[in-house]
């Protein structure tokens, strides 16, 4: 099995695969993957957790993933070096491919540059297109599946012409309409094209526009997303549903999160920003069915590199009008919690794929701050509706 | 409709009566009500929210209901204080009857005097069933519901002879065996014997023992318990699941909880604490699977009065290995959040009734720290099983 | 003795008006008062606590103060209501002047509309410093003073022509320069020109420029400004010096303020939000020496009111280079804590002026944000020249 | 210079010479150390920050420094790992002597075996004390300090026969009066006695009794302690003040400490415990003037190890009598914060013992919890009064 990451050289994806191989090696156990709970444990017949890694990325290609991950290592300590030391020689063999920062914002060009592009080279929207493609046949076998984690992407306006039909969006990549593709939609189309499942782990466009989903039931191949559910939206989710089951009326909802590294840097551009606080902020109403007060904002404070930490306040109501308050601090790394998501899409999507199923499956929404076409967000009702559509698939 | 509440002048059990007169003089609004959401929206047409009121206590007996509220008020301002002068009329009209402290140990007895009880005026325990037992008969018509609201007590060790079975329950009570048998028990006795479903708002005995459990049945009255759910437990089995399904491990749950007044005073003794730290501190585990370290500590903190405030910290380990932090504080008062589960309770029992059901009834675990007949702890799965449950019945 | 509030009907000035008339009467004590402290017992012989109010506001002038306070408690519920009753009388005797809100930038235009002022009435701000003044020489006598507690302007560049000298700044008022002049600035004029000692509680510039400076080193009465330190700032500076006296090296500072009420709504008008994050935000570098990393927001969160809710976290480095965390969370009544500091002033300021300081009294630091004429923002060094000061004026 | 430690093996002692090592070498800067402030610029002309070190422990004894510290990372990660590698040869060099545990408690008895104890090889007090004093006066130089940083003992009650003097105290060496006398005594006798100065950086006695009040005055040597001021009573002491200085009435603080590791084994036993928390109890009344309720606990939290995790809540009172609240989590590594402090203390005694001081150094009470012979406990007077007395030294 084969896992391919558009954006190999962040943190999240880097730590994925030092995560997959450092269990494989017995460095560390599978705290962290959901698929590694009981409750799916026929997984391993369809999709065990071994994968060959490949993937793109923007910059520093002249680095291999151990360089990379000793980057990511001496600003964030994520985890115990001495595994880092016994993963070299493999993480060593593993280099990213030159891919696409197309409509990814001001965010992403000022922060991560110098950037190596497809575009730099000159190459059109459909040649940059073609390119990936290739990188991708060239990587894949029947077993590969596909998973975005690169940097958050402005989020253009939707445009039936552009986004509504795949003849439109063909057409646009032939027109070279650079003002309405991004390079989640191109690396999207490009997996799909190759019959390759694809994840979108973040907030950026990906596969969710018409165009691309009826690629996908075209071709016949499974996809999901958007945005994976790490922090303090995956608590808010949870404990959002306590308000509602108890009639406790939520007055207002304040969630504060910091962080530094280059995520940071980036959502520090207005522009980069708004697609995950649309995302992160949406929640709350969508479970208790009203939209209280919120407030959720993300800024960049530069020592806590990846170790993000957010500050939720919640005020509400209760019996006979009385006001209450309640305070939650979330203080975790966010690529560890992150990373074995990755690996758990990976393999529930080779699951889908090899049981035939095709399009979006809304039954990964459990792993999603904003879930496909579902609007489940209660994180309690996703995880059932993930461990039935399990049940169902691996019983037929 | 009837609600006959033991310990009907303490905080939980008045608010309750204060909060329903509210709602139905347009004082207040129905937050806080489980039963009041559109979920439960047909319990109107079995268990309107219309109770007539009336209870048990061990002192200040010469007091109404009004006159208990405004000493309550004085300490904790726990709503408007003009809503409560505009009650006052009705609430003047109610006054409890004198009720037993049997077995409710040190903490109920120093804390609580000076008491006014039944054993005081020299009745033995099958006298003081008896007078409960009429006042009972006295107050109830056929939709009558009994709730338990008094003081924590400490829990007498199992003896089978005892409360094993209800011979041998009826036995000790002519035995006048006050080692064995307590209130809690008294109570839940003399209402399941006037063919009143009775619920165990506490962590005490109640209706818990095979003996009673018998006497349900052989009656054919439904009954739950034990200890309503309402702070920090209620968001520790609403979040703990999230630690399991993302198979992160806990490796320690601290949950310290301060609180004031008169619970307060009575969980300072031991053998009261006890009781309630059992209950609260085995969740955890439940809804894990394993069991981490926990600490779970109740401490009197004066000032605070029924503010009872929850500091709870988690210690998770993720992917690699690596450590990260949960903090959470919960800043309620605890009456308002009891209160209306008392209302809710006592509706979903008499629907329970009017369809026939006799004995424990599981599904309302939702409402219990410690659910009887049930391991279901997660928040999440006790509301769909109190929906599932509520259609069915309604449906039947 | 007078005490002259510009801002009256906000929610400090009415409160500070209550709260002295509750002490006075013996419904309150006098905590909260730092001049009630042992250290200053000597104040009561040259400032008792014993004033007459007076004071402008720019809105519902129909009112009284009793109706004022009574429009605060309804949102706020901030002090027991039965004391409120209590001073009905009295308090309904208290009514406003008509004052101005030129210069308030849009926040207060906006937010306190319907406005009555007399800039509305026609008036050049030659006219409107006349009525201000004649308003105070028709209510003051020998032991006056004037507290503005007005809501937060915006600050207009320094302009040496009109805010460098008494001259420019009343050439300015004839030539009715609108763009440089503000409402703080007016009252300022008008008290010092009265001879009444003025302190400036609010982020306005107030007294600040050196135009006004000399107006009070002429006419040789004492002044102080600017801020009142009450909430989150306070505990800052109480806080920093710890770090500093430790050699820690605070890597951020992250200061999260939200606030409902009329405070609030003006502060989410940028214009004017800025001068308050100015006044706040430079505290922990001039305390540490150096200028770490800091995120200083305010936000409005309506269900608050004055409930001023803050979150802080200080990311530090220890020694060998490990970085550590503090959090906290200030949860408190703003017009509570910042009530009694005006008293507090008035009686400070008024003890200046009997024995004869002029000028600006740096030694007020203690009270505020943003001290004038001195460096020093540590609140205990603050603390210490407050007492020192003290002394040596009694003692002369 | 040269630095006896008393626990050498702890996390404490360890790490500070681990810490001295990595400065003399360029690799960690001197955050953390408050002798390296600019105040205490001249300190380096009396007292370099360069040390021997050597020491007494009660286990592994044949490990060597570098071994122990490699035990202690494994299990807390406290700096970078790779840091500890370059220190290796260094630290190989550096092996504990043995010492005692007498007095020492079950906490010490049951958490640190197997134990190798001078007393275990059958000597009595006054032949250990002998031994103790020998190894100092092997290892001293005439700039030498020795300080204690071993476990918390149990403090036996006061017995002047024994306590009150230097001949009772001697007395009862040579009839070894196991129940009277503690390891902390006999190493503070036994450094006083070569004449060193001494510093108990424990809850333990040390030198706090008459006795060796008495035997440090005879000597003319200079000692301090007690019980190092690193976590949460920091923050508590350098907070308190500020509810004092604005008049603000404490109702209830709350201190909640857990902790992992050895620290947090031994004080788990509740007569090793007491030392600690009365200590850390008094220090809200001291400085407020009064004694409002407060909770000190401790609490052993394994996973946490050294990580000592503190959940602080202030209930207060102010203006009109309305309630707020106060939080703060303080999240550090305890050695980290402790081990520089080693090393101040150090530095400081030893400019004391060069300019001449003899006895209790009060002024060093800003290092300490339970500071000996002032009643100061304001952080920020303690270090006005630790400026004052270094200026006076270095002047003088």
């Amino acid at each position: 099995m084969k896992l391919w990451l558009f954006g190999l050289y962040g943190i999240v994806g880097s730590t994925a695969v030092a995560g997959e191989r450092a269990i494989r090696k017995g460095l560390a156990d599978t705290t962290g993957l959901v698929s590694e709970l009981p409750d799916f444990e026929r997984l391993k017949d369809y999709a065990p957790l071994e994968f060959e890694f490949g993937g793109h990325d923007i910059r520093s290609l002249d680095k291999n993933l151990y360089q990379i991950l000793e980057e990511h290592w001496e600003l964030n300590q994520h985890f115990d070096y001495r595994i880092l030391l016994r993963l070299r020689e493999d993480l060593e063999k593993i280099k990213a491919k030159k891919g696409t920062a197309v409509g990814c914002g001001e965010g992403v060009l000022e922060e991560l540059k110098p950037l190596q592009t497809l575009e730099d080279e000159g190459l059109t929207l459909r040649e940059i297109a073609e390119r990936v493609e290739a990188d991708l046949a060239e990587f894949a076998d029947g077993e590969t599946v596909a998973v975005n984690v690169a940097s958050t992407e402005p989020r253009p306006e939707f445009d039936p012409e552009v986004h509504g039909t795949l003849e439109g969006f063909e057409r646009a990549l032939r027109e070279n309409r650079t003002d309405k593709i991004t390079a989640s939609m191109i690396y999207a189309y490009a997996a799909l094209k190759n019959g390759i499942p694809f994840a979108n782990f973040t907030p950026s466009v990906g596969s969710e526009i018409p165009a691309l989903k009826e690629l996908a039931l075209k071709v016949g191949v499974p996809h999901a997303g958007n945005d994976g559910k790490t922090g303090e939206t995956l608590v808010k989710t949870t404990l959002a549903p306590m308000f509602a089951y108890r009639n406790l009326e939520v007055l207002g909802w304040m969630g504060y999160n910091i962080l530094g590294d280059l995520d940071g840097k980036v959502l520090a551009h207005e522009q980069n920003k708004r697609s995950k606080i649309v995302s992160k902020d949406k929640v709350i109403g969508k479970i208790l069915g009203y939209y209280p007060y919120t407030i959720t904002e993300i800024n960049y404070f530069p020592s806590l590199q990846d170790n993000k930490t957010a500050f939720d306040f919640v005020h509400f109501r209760g019996f006979l009008g009385t006001k209450m308050k309640f305070y939650f601090v979330w203080d975790a790394v966010d690529a560890i919690v992150a990373a074995p998501l990755v690996l758990d899409i990976a393999r529930f999507l080779l699951l889908a794929k090899k049981k035939g199923q095709k399009g979006v499956v809304k039954e990964l929404a459990f792993f999603f701050k904003s879930p496909m076409e579902t609007e489940e967000y209660n994180t309690h009702r996703q995880f059932e509706m993930l461990k039935d559509w399990f049940n169902r698939l691996v019983a037929a």
